[in-house]
């Protein structure tokens, strides 16, 4: 699924090109006739596109950290970390072509996929006298892209921001990913001009913000990020993403920064389900009922935020608190609980898919716009931020412990008794916090809200230096074999696998005490003032 | 003057061992004979000691960018930046009998001294039986240090952060440096304490430190600092620096980062001047009479702030506005006036030569100290901070001029176009600001306090590496060969010189990118919200 990983490693291991196609197995598993226009399933001539940039880090690959701006410079194109070979994308049915002739080993068991042959790994083809000749016909230039954002100034706190966004280029016609988004924040927009209208004012300045170029990994929201780094450090409460907010009828799924969790999965008691018919239950209850991965014992939780779409540079650059939501497709993959569609960056994600296959009469477009409409007035609204740090201390103490769990850091004599101790102090600091701030005064709740706003902050490192420098997040951070997903404690447990190679556990002390001190500090923004 | 800098070109040339002695010319002018205990002169038994830390960055050497705390991680020494040859300070009566046995080559005019015999460079000596023999008996350890903050809290802004300093450690007795400062610190504590009795409080938190371990290299604050990097780049306001409050009865002396500069100036009008006998004349017009070096046709003007005290780490690290002042010895010495004392940093530093030659009644001390209050309760105090950005735009101005003068950027075919706008587009944000600021109402404010505050850290850059990783200021830094001194846009000119050398003029075409990205951001902490 990965195309930048899979297009990188290629080239490592000597690849003059890469062809990456979506197999049958989890695209169109009823088997090939029963696929899109009879069902929702990818058929046989459709092409799901990717970008191969990400490695690098979000936003142009050209000018990392800063903002990409004319008169900027721009490092030279081989030092930009691009993959350096030509790679395109593939239906299954012509892959199969390629495929079916190929030579060499047995794929392994798990390498075999839904197509009806062996698969084998080649290199090259049982009949000697076939090679296969690549063209690609991408250009590789630089492009003007345009980020529109609208800006309604709180008239309380106009220098704390509230933002939204979703981005608004597609790979092809992108009905669900990204225009269900686009469509909710138009009618989100339009919704707030009405209560301008009738004198409404928000107590915090909101933006909306359509993005250009999230495809090519979240160009448009990085350098927006990056050009405005220092006020949105300074003002931004919280950033509100949509990407691909309908695609499925299975269940709602948020992710969010802990801050921001507790306040994401209550606001789905808040929202009716729209798939089910004549019935009062909650986004919340159906989410219990069917997303059986998303919950313990009855008890819903969020995953934190990966490196999926525009909420990158705001999360893992500069510590800005996010969330991110979809309705998403569902119904059990092969590797659990498929959160993406069939048609996913294909030229089938259309209107028709949508209205045929996912939400004829978008009840669900609906459903999760008013979702939207809660969340951001929520956080513009509410006098005292409804942000919550016991979930991050809770987070905190399992994470540490699965730490030592995974790499016996007591066994091995490194010591990382401060590590613990700061995990506690957190936690108890967080307790008396939260203890306090039930009795709140109103001339104390900007000084309580700036606390919670810059708590996230203190987890972004700029003294050592990071990779890919636009990821600074010591909490949560990149798994660079797979940037759908993330993994806690990144830079700790990158410097443990290389010590297990190296035998020199050096860096994983000073990482350690790097993590220790990100967590005091956080814990100090929270102490008393 | 600079002891780290000797040191590290010794070793880099191949020294086993350096000597550093300082010399009667601009210790001691009037002859030995004339020396203390006669006058304020350095004795030919006189050492001036100094730290040779320094070029791997202001605090532990061991930590760098982390605080020095239990548990934490240390780099190994050998990575530590530390010179790598022993070093001691000698007096200039003990040197002479090394220089008048020195063969070599005569050293170059400006290299001869106040002594009475030719210098000559070496190596080794006349008489080829002779050898030095160097014993250093300093040890290399690690030792804990100790901080003292006091704190009132404020009850209008208790979390914006009013800071005054002043170091508690001494080479030897230290009377003037750092106890002249000390002195007054404790007589500000007490003052402040008597109003408290009365039922004041201050508007925003005032924190009185003592930083421990100044002498080598501001560990003290530096470490606070880091360890509250998050906190203080939040909340404080400023930090005012007292080293050596008073060395002198020449004139006062204040240097400070752009935005203090004219409040410090202005200031100076309202404490009449110690030195001058029954006279109203303020300190602000006996430094325009005496400091012929410090005003531009009668206007005074500050110098940014150096790297001599414990306001590094505030203002060169995390951005905070900082100011520092002295009343000097002055009088004119071989390079000009002199800023710093005879007794620097030697054992005759004590009450008697504070008593008989400088401050006899310590109408200066308090003098100062009344200087030190009032700039504490300016900016604790007043409801709109008394900062100023147009003195930062007309520094911009003026320095980009400058380096266009001296590199001939153009001639060079070297694009600084989007430079000169950015600084223009500064001028023109700053001066609405200003304009703006004069009818602010009450509601804003702290909106207001919050974009003074802000600016400076703008320019404080943390994507790309820095060197030394804790000087991070992209408009004012380091000049590593005199760490008494800075020079503006450091990493430019920087990137220049390399480049004069290399013919290779990429690097400084990024670092004009960057110091035009660091100016547009600050301007947009001044654009309206």
């Amino acid at each position: 699924m990965d195309f930048e990983v899979l297009v990188s490693n290629a080239a490592l291991h000597g690849a003059s090109g890469a062809i990456i196609y979506t197999d049958p197995e989890e695209f169109a598993p009823d088997g090939p006739l029963n696929t899109f226009p009879k069902s929702w399933w990818l058929p046989d001539t459709g092409i799901q596109r990717g970008s191969a940039m990400g490695r690098q880090g979000p936003g142009d690959p050209l000018t990392p950290g800063f903002p990409s701006v004319d008169g900027i410079y721009r490092n030279p194109l081989n030092k930009s970390g691009l993959p350096t070979i030509p790679a395109m994308a593939m239906s299954y049915g012509d892959a199969k072509e390629i495929l079916r002739r190929m030579k060499g080993p047995k794929a392994p068991d798990d390498w075999q996929g839904g197509l009806d042959l062996s698969y084998h790994v080649g290199p090259g083809f049982k009949d000697k006298r076939l090679s296969l000749h690549m063209e690609v016909n991408s250009k590789l230039e630089i492009r003007t892209i345009y980020n529109v954002i609208g800006k309604i100034r709180g008239t309380e706190e106009p220098d704390r921001y509230v933002l939204m966004g979703n981005h608004r280029d597609a790979w092809v016609f992108g009905a669900a990913d990204p225009i269900s988004g686009t469509a909710i924040l138009m009618e989100l927009s339009r919704g707030l001009g009405e209560l301008l209208k009738s004198g409404w004012r928000p107590r915090r300045t909101i933006m909306l913000c359509s993005w250009d170029a999230e495809e090519i990994f979240v160009v448009g929201s990085a350098e927006y990020v990056e050009e405005n780094a220092q006020i949105l450090q300074d003002r931004a409460v919280a950033y509100l993403n949509m990407d691909v907010a309908v695609n499925g009828n299975f269940s709602i799924n948020v992710d969010a920064n802990p801050l921001l969790q507790n306040l994401a999965i209550s606001l789905t008691k808040e929202i009716l389900d729209p798939t089910v018919q004549n019935s009062q239950r909650s986004m919340y209850d159906v989410m219990v009922e069917r997303d059986i991965t998303k919950h313990v014992n009855g008890s819903p939780f969020c995953d934190n935020l990966s490196f999926g779409s525009d909420y990158v540079a705001f999360y893992h650059f500069i510590g800005v608190s996010c969330a991110d939501w979809s309705y998403i497709f569902g119904g059990r993959g092969t590797h659990g609980i498929r959160r993406s569609y069939p048609v996913y960056h294909s030229s089938h994600d259309t209107f028709y898919w949508i209205k045929t296959f996912i939400d004829p009469e978008f009840k669900t477009h609906l459903a999760v716009g008013k979702f939207a409409a809660i969340f951001l007035l929520e956080l513009s609204e509410s006098p005292l931020l409804p942000f919550n740090t016991t979930t991050y201390a809770n987070l905190l103490h399992s994470k540490a412990r699965e730490l030592e769990r995974n790499w016996h850091f007591k066994r091995r004599n490194i010591n990382s008794t401060a590590l613990f101790n700061a995990v506690n102090n957190f936690a108890k600091v967080s307790h008396e916090f939260e203890a306090n701030k039930v009795t709140i005064n109103t001339k104390d709740l900007r000084l309580v809200n700036d606390q919670m706003m810059q708590l996230e902050k203190a987890f972004i490192q700029t003294v050592e230096p990071n990779n890919p420098r636009q990821l600074r997040h010591v909490i949560y951070g990149p798994d660079l074999l797979n940037l759908y997903g993330g993994k806690y404690f990144p830079r700790l447990n990158h410097a443990v696998e290389i010590a297990i190679k190296s035998g020199d556990w050096q860096q994983v002390e000073k990482e350690i005490s790097l993590l220790t001190f990100s967590i005091n500090s956080a814990a100090n923004v929270l102490k008393p003032i």
